[in-house]
Formats: C-alpha cells, structure tokens, sequence
C-alpha cells in the first residue's frame, strides 16, 4: 500500500498503444466500420447498428457511486479498471463514457481519462479536443444563437419576446466573465441590444440531444424541437420556426459516431458526448451504449455523481431511450467519503485532504455508514443489483477497509476491494467476479414514474423515493410552469431534477443520508429537444471561473513536443 | 459555351476519390507522414520537413487577381484547375489553400472549395469542421482572453488597463449582435464589468500566427509575444506574461499540421489555415508552402483577394518568412470584372449580375482595362512574372475575351484562357504551359521595402509603389502609434495595409487604377506575435452578420444522411 505511483502522465506516456483496428477486434467491431482520427482515436460508423443483431445484447453495467467529496472518489478508474479486470477473469467488456470538458482541463482539473494503471490512453488528446464533438456542440449551438439573433434584427417576424429567451451561447472553456452579458450594443446594424450569457459547452442542450439521440434522424427530429424562447403571446419557438435544425444537424453529421480508444490494457472503449451531470443527464450516449451492447458480453458505462444524481437519470432517462436493461450498478464507495458523510470532517475541491483524515479511524468510517447503505437502497428501487466498489487508497487502514466491507454486507449487497489505480485490470479482478455474479441474478428493472405521471408526480416520486425527502414543495413559479409545460404539451417528458450532488438531498451541507426534509422546486424549465424537464432545486452553475492560479499555467510542451503539466 | 453544368455539390457527389495514402504517393510525400482524420483528410507531420531535401525546392507560383467584383472572378478555382493541368501537361504540381471559414457558409456563401470541375474535395468536409483546426484556433485564442479577464478579476497583478486591452474573443460565425459586448456583468464573482466584442475566427492574430510560423517551437514562440493590452504605464502586456502560451500551444499542437485532401483530379492539395484578406495576410500556411516546396516541381498557391492586397502580402511578408521565391503569378482576370472596372455597371454582394453586363460589349472590356494593366504592373514591381489567366464564363463573348487577351498581350505578359471550371484540368492545359514558360525566365524577386526600413517609410512604399498612391497621410494617431511602436522595437516588422479589397486605392468607389490619391492612415494596429505591424485605411468589419435569409435556412441532410444545401 506504500507504492510510490508515477504521475498519471508518465503512467501514460509509457503506454504501448495498440492499433485501433486490434482494438476493435477484440470488442467485436469490424474494422471497415472504423473511421480514423488521428493515430490512436476512430470514428465508429453507425452503420454498425443497421441489420440484425448476430447475439443478444451485452449485460449493461452503470457504475455510479456514494455522494462523493468535492474530490471526486475515482468512478471513472473504477470504471476502466472494471474493464480491464474484466479480461483478467475471461470475459469480454467494452466501456462508454463521457468525453471530459476541455474548460476545466485549463482550470481545476480532477482528471476524467481515469488515473494510474487504469486509464484511456492518449490522454492528452481524451482532455483536448478528441474528434471535435464537443467543438461541432459549440459551432451548432451557437448558430441556433445568432440566426435567432439575425431574426430579432431582421424584423422579427415570429414575434419572439426578447425577454424571453432562454437560448444563450456556449464555449467550452471556464470563463465567468462570459456568465452574464449584453449583446448587440453599438450601432443599429451591430444588432438587437439585449442580456444573455455562456454557458459551457458541457451545459448546452446540444450536448444533452447528442447524448439521448438513437439516430442521425432523430438527432434532426430534437434539435428541430429546440425551444429557445417563447412568443409574446406564450408561444414557443423552436429552432425548427427559426430554419436553424437543418445546417445543426450538418455541423453534428460526424459527432453523432461514437469515438473508439483503449485502455492502458487495450480494453476499447467508446467516448462520447459529456451532459453536465448537474442539470442535464451526465451520462455517456445512447448510441455509444447501442453500438457496445450489440458487439460486447458486457457494456460498463459511468453515470455522473452519486447514484442520486446520474444513476437516476441513466435508470429513468437513457435506459428509457435505449431500451437497454441494466444487469447491474457498480457502487463506488471511499474510506474517505464515509469519513466524510460521518460530519466530523471538511473536504474542499483543490485541496489536499486534512490530515487527521488520514489517521486511522474505522468509527468514523461507521459513522458516515448511512450514505452507502442508502444508495445501496437507491439501486435496488430500481430492481438493479447494487455491487459495491471500495476503491482502495494507498493512504487506507486495514480496520477502516474491513469496516466498510461490513457495511455493505449487512445491507445485503456484494462486495469488492478494487486495487486498479495501482495494479489495473488485475486490481480489479475480485469487483469482476462480483459483477459477473450480480448479473446472473434476474433483473427486475422498474423506472421510479411511468411517463404517464404527472410532471409534479413524476418530480415527487423522484425526490421522494429515490431521494427520501418527505416530499416536495413547488414556488408559486414552479407550479405555474408545470402547468404551461403540461398544456403545452411536454406532460410525457421524463424529468431530471437539478440539486447538489454533494448531498442526497438538496441541501449541500446535510451528509449521511438526510431525512425529515422537503425539496424545494423553485422553477421549471423544458429541455424539449433533448427530451426532458428539469426542475431547478439550488445554485446551478453552468459557466465555472478560472482560479488565481489556473492549471493552464502549468501547462507547456517540452523539447520533444509533448504536452507536459496537463495533470 | 452553352454547356448546362451540374451543381458544384452535383459534380462533388459524383467525384471517385483516391486513397489517401495515393494522393499523397503523387505528391511524394511518405505513406507515414499521413496522420487520417475521417475517411478523406489527413494532416501531414512536420517530421517530413527534418533532414536534408532530397531535391532542389518546388517552383512556387502565386495565384492572385485583378481587383475584383464583391463576386469574386474565381482564384480559387482557376488554382485548382491550374493544379490539375500541370498535369495534363506532364508536370507535378501541389496546392496549398486556405482554408474555409465556416462562419460564410451559413450566411452569403462564395465556395472556397473551387467550383465546377476544379475543385477540391469532400467539399462539406473542407466546408464544415475539416480536421478542427479553426477550432483550436477559437479555443486558444479564448483561453487567453478567459485568462486575462481572470487575472483581472483576481487582482490585476500585471496592472493592465481594462480600457486599453485590445484582446477580444472570436467565433467561426456570422453573428453581428456580438460585435459589441459588455461582459462581466450580475454579481461580484462574475468577473469584471467591461466593453469588448468577438471577431470571427479567421479575423484572430492567432489564425495569422498558425500561418506564418514556421516550426512548432516559431508557434510557442510568438504565442508568448501576443500583446492583449497595455498597462496604466503603457507597457505592453503579453501572453506569455499571463501564463497562457503553453496551454495556447498544446491547443494548438495538431492543427500546426498542415492538412492534405485532393482535387476531383486527384491532385494533391494542403488545406492549412485561412487568415482575413483585409486585417490580416490572407494566405495559407508557410509550413504548408514548405512542405510541398519539398516534394513537389511546382507549388500553386492563391492569395487572397487582388495583387495589391494578398499578392503583396504573400512577396513581403510571407516570402520573408519562409524564404522561398516566388517563380510566377498567375493573375486571374474575367470578363465582368473589366466590365466592372469601366464604372458602367455596379455589381452586388449576393446578387446576379444586371442583364446588361451580359450583353457583347468588349468596349466595356477595354474602358476597364487600366486595372487589368496596373495589377501587371504590380506584379511585375517585385521583379516576378505575371501570366494573366483568363477565367472564361459562359457568358462570356469572343470579341469581349480577345479584347481581354490583346490588353495583356499589349502589356507584355504572357495570356491564356482557362475553362477549368467546365473542363476542369484540361480546360487549364493553356494556362499550365505558359505558367511552366514564365517559370523558365530567371526571377529578380524583389520585396518593396527592407526590414531596416521605419514603419511609416514601409507604408508609404506600398502605397506609393504598390497601389501607386501619390503619398501617405498619418493621422494624428497614426503618428503617435507608429512612434510608440519604434520605440516598443516593433520597428522592424513587416507592414499590412488594412483597406478596401474592392479597389486598389483605399477608397471602394474608385474602378480601375485609379491615380492622383492619397492613402489616409487612421490608425496603427500591431499583431506582435504575428510578426507585423498594420495600418487601418477605412472601415474593416472582423464580424460578418447573418442576412434576412442565411444560406443555413436552405441546408440539411437528405434521406440518405449526405448534407443538401451546402451551396
């Protein structure tokens, strides 16, 4: 447990890449659907989808996690060391998981290519621009922007109220200045004067339809759909009214292609589209998931947060899309997250841990107990069987290791200590053995609402059942949404709620798992392209700042043209 | 002449493209220089250019125009077609173009991809996202404005003056209501309250810098000399100043590759960078013209807009930097043009042509003829020999191209006319021979001005010379810029001439060669990290807006998923 691990980078750069089209065979893909970006990434034809399946689908495994630290408790290394450990017992496995953001690579960086021996190589192009999804996001986004702007300077023939537009503009990057500003100011020909702002890329719409599409039709179908504001007289505006869907479906032509690249083990996995997890899905893509069930034995893919927050989502919104049934939830659980949901410790993002953290102290562990025994709960209201992942810290006890064992087993769920940060696919065999156990079990997936329910019934089945709030309470605003939504025609939607993922309730500062409380819904707003409707419970930022300091000024190439400080 | 020629996207369609890996045998560039992106682009590494050539550099020709109609007389597919018939008379050629911008796409459209049967393609790649370079240009060129408006909001360290910071931000788009900006408005924590706006992409400093760098080390280096702004003292403040350059460059680190795609003739061509016409150089790469100069007998090049503008450019400033010499211009005429430059007809931006200049009238012809003989003379003032080409449109009458063919002939340049764009490479078999004979004679390149030369000495040369002002007249700024910036030691970069494309002078209304003007400087601009010095003679628009009906409104995907529309 004393190992002295290289950097993440060094791991990486000492990585023996295989071609991808070895990649692809050993995920079942044929190589003619490959399409090359660069030497190590591919563009996966969807063609691929098209005929009749040659086996059944893969077993689908979300991995999700406890309410994590401001750290983050290393779900996207479980998930690769899954993988890898995965081939290490004799099975097939394929990942898919969310393009990281490129914005915060430059800001504070958690690091989404996973860590140590269990990562996507090459890194360095995984955090920068990949194949260009998240750009061709932007471009279309921003496009739907300025034609809606063009409209209002050209007369406005539609009518859209400029105060009443909640279409804004995105870049993929951190910048708080861009948060709120105000546009067309100067002469009459720089356009119509009025406020907006930027969100990141991450947080757009766009990102979300990318993630939930099925096909290059439907992709055309949702972004048509788009509501970017409403008329004076109520009525929405979609990009459809304003000519814009058809040129956005153009610019995201090649984005829709999942992207292959492989593990530090060869293990292949599809990246693709990255929805913020706080207000949008925060999960991979429904075409990724396709194309790797129809291929694979087993398909594990990452859902963001705490299994609240995109486990949710992955159960009664992207499940709902594909049409895949999940075999199993991968619960990933620290020493140091029950450490901290014990309430007797602080963690802050870009900090080191406290030191007394460290010290040796299963009560603490015991004392935080509650988080995991209800999300191991959150699972298995889903009818999914939960396996829990504690994933090993060189800087854990014995004692405190055992005591979170013993959590999870008097709850009833499976159990595994997964070493694959430092040891890879072979650190992670025992979490493999488990997960193919938990999948031979008989699946009772049951969604928290049927799409029939109410908008309101739909948000407090959510709250209520997966969360355990004792209910919900709607602002005067919020009930008068849900209303205009319902008679709009958005009742069937299904709905993500928008609150901390610090917390199981909406409350960031209440740990363990929270009881005896209410989830306040102040507003409600429609992602009708993407599908969905989202109720805002809390702060959501959706454009993060840059530090005093930020992570790009570490960031450089040495003498032989190599990235260096990008971790 | 009558010929009813298939769409532009039509003929494309029906094009049988090469490998790759076949394309870049003709060019003789190494099968491992080829890095794919998609199934019919790659970028071509920089390692080709390492180690001694193999044989005497690529004869270098740059293809220009008289001052042409807001039209455009296609340079662009005459340097394609000319590519192309190099062939059909036996020789090797290579293109390197710039790249589109994606922005005109969806509102006026010119096609930057050639036209008819001389152009290059997939065209909706080289038309949209093409390999992303544009894309990391507005990713770097952001972050270090997101830095800077960070360091100011964490306490302005450097002391840079918010009113006097000339970094803005770009988008690859037509959006007018951006133009003009506050940002950092709301809260405190949402940066610092100020007046900016957004330039398109092509309009960046960074875009230039991508094009005239010659190595990746040249690029790190004049990232870290971007001047963004001043300080209260008047110190300039730079990039590298900020921290940024490092991230900037690893951004940046791919698109710094050249990017090779083929002609419908399968000639070779590198797409590299696409700088504005007007601020900025508005020629391709130098590592571009680099690396075919290494593997090629002959490279064709455009440059942007007419001979006083691009063509200047390309002889006094990148010439200088690459240090290759030019062998031949080809100057590409049209019929309408001359027609234009007789001040009897007016030709608009996005409309047809009036009835009348269709009409026999080679009297027309000849009372614009003045243009055609000064943009010779232009050429001829840096010691290179012009061949006008004449680029022959259906409408055209014999009597009207014979009057084109006696001025140049009358002129002493060598003349051919071109239907490349209905006959494609063979329509240029003409033109291809005599550019091979002016390329025999022995060259005398001669820039217009010295390095050691003062800024304002450097200026008046151009006008004088160049565009045959009677002299320069510096505003009072312009004085004081030009002193400060001698004293800053910017004294001893180049100079570009910011002003009207749609005349040789400075002002657009002027046809013909206009004489007995003056060239009015405003103010001076430095590009540092760029490496020049630039002079503002008139209004220059860096953000285009949408039209009542943008071309975007007409584009889709067909049932076949292939995009519709695009021109």
């Amino acid at each position: 447990m004393t190992t002295k691990l290289p950097s993440d980078l060094e791991i990486a750069r000492q990585a023996q890449l295989w071609p991808l089209a070895d990649v692809a065979q050993r995920a079942g893909l044929p190589a003619e659907s490959l399409i090359p970006y660069g030497r190590h990434a591919a563009k996966v034809d969807l063609d691929v989808l098209e005929g009749e399946p040659q086996r059944p689908p893969a077993k689908m495994i979300v991995v999700t996690a406890v309410t994590p630290t401001p750290l983050g408790e290393g779900k996207t290394t479980t998930a690769v060391g899954l993988a890898q450990g995965m081939a290490h017992i004799g099975q097939q496995a394929m990942l898919t998981l969310r393009q990281p953001s490129m914005g915060p690579t430059f800001g504070v960086k958690g690091g989404a290519a996973g860590g140590g021996y269990s990562q996507i190589v090459p890194m360095e192009m995984l955090n920068l621009h990949l194949t260009g999804d998240f750009h061709a996001v932007t471009a279309a986004h921003n496009l739907l922007a300025a034609m809606l702007d063009a409209h209002l300077f050209h007369g406005n023939a539609l009518g859209l109220d400029p105060d009443n537009i909640s279409w804004r503009r995105v870049l993929d990057i951190n910048d708080r200045a861009l948060r709120n500003v105000v546009i067309g100011l100067g002469p009459k020909e720089d356009g119509v004067t009025r406020q907006t702002g930027f969100d990141i890329t991450a947080a757009s719409e766009i990102m979300v339809i990318l993630s939930l599409c099925s096909s290059l039709a439907d992709l055309r179908t949702r972004l048509g759909r788009i509501v970017v504001g409403f008329t004076y007289g109520g009525e929405p505006v979609t990009a459809e009214q304003l000519g814009a869907a058809g040129a956005m479906t153009a610019i995201l032509r090649d984005a829709i292609q999942p992207n292959l690249m492989q593990t530090l083990e060869h293990t292949p996995a599809l990246i693709h589209a990255g929805p913020f997890g706080n207000i949008a899905t925060g999960n991979s893509s429904v075409l990724a998931d396709l194309v790797a069930s129809r291929f694979s034995d087993y398909v594990i893919t990452e859902a963001g947060f705490g299994a609240d927050m995109g486990a949710e989502r992955f159960f009664n919104v992207k499940c709902r899309v594909s049409g895949l049934i999940p075999a199993a939830a991968v619960l990933v659980v620290t020493v140091r997250a029950l450490k901290a949901h014990s309430g007797r410790h602080r963690v802050a993002p870009g900090k080191a841990l406290p030191a007394e953290m460290l010290e040796e102290n299963p009560d603490d562990v015991r004392a935080g107990a509650d988080n995991l025994r209800k999300h191991i709960e959150i699972v298995r209201g889903f009818g999914v069987s939960p396996v829990v992942a504690i994933n090993v810290f060189p800087t854990d006890h014995e004692s405190e290791l055992e005591a979170v064992r013993e959590i999870a087993e008097a709850a009833g769920a499976r159990v595994a200590r997964s070493t694959h940060v430092v040891h890879g696919g072979a650190g992670a065999a025992e979490l493999a053995r488990a997960v193919v156990a938990a999948c031979e079990e008989s699946s009772e997936f049951r969604p928290t609402y049927a799409l029939d329910d109410s908008l309101a019934s739909k948000l407090e089945k959510v709250a209520t059942q997966v969360y355990g709030a004792d209910s919900i309470e709607l602002s005067a605003q919020a009930k008068k949404d849900l209303k205009r939504f319902e008679e709009l025609g958005y009742g069937r939607l299904p709905v993500v709620i928008a609150k901390t993922h610090l917390s199981i309730s909406s409350d960031p500062k209440l740990r363990g798992a929270p009881t005896g409380w209410t989830l306040p819904v102040r507003e409600v707003r429609a992602a009708v392209g993407a599908g969905y409707v989202y109720a805002i419970c809390g702060d959501m930022r959706t454009m993060p700042g840059l530090g005093a300091t930020p992570a790009a000024q570490q960031i450089d190439l040495d003498e032989h043209g190599e990235i260096q400080g990008l971790f």
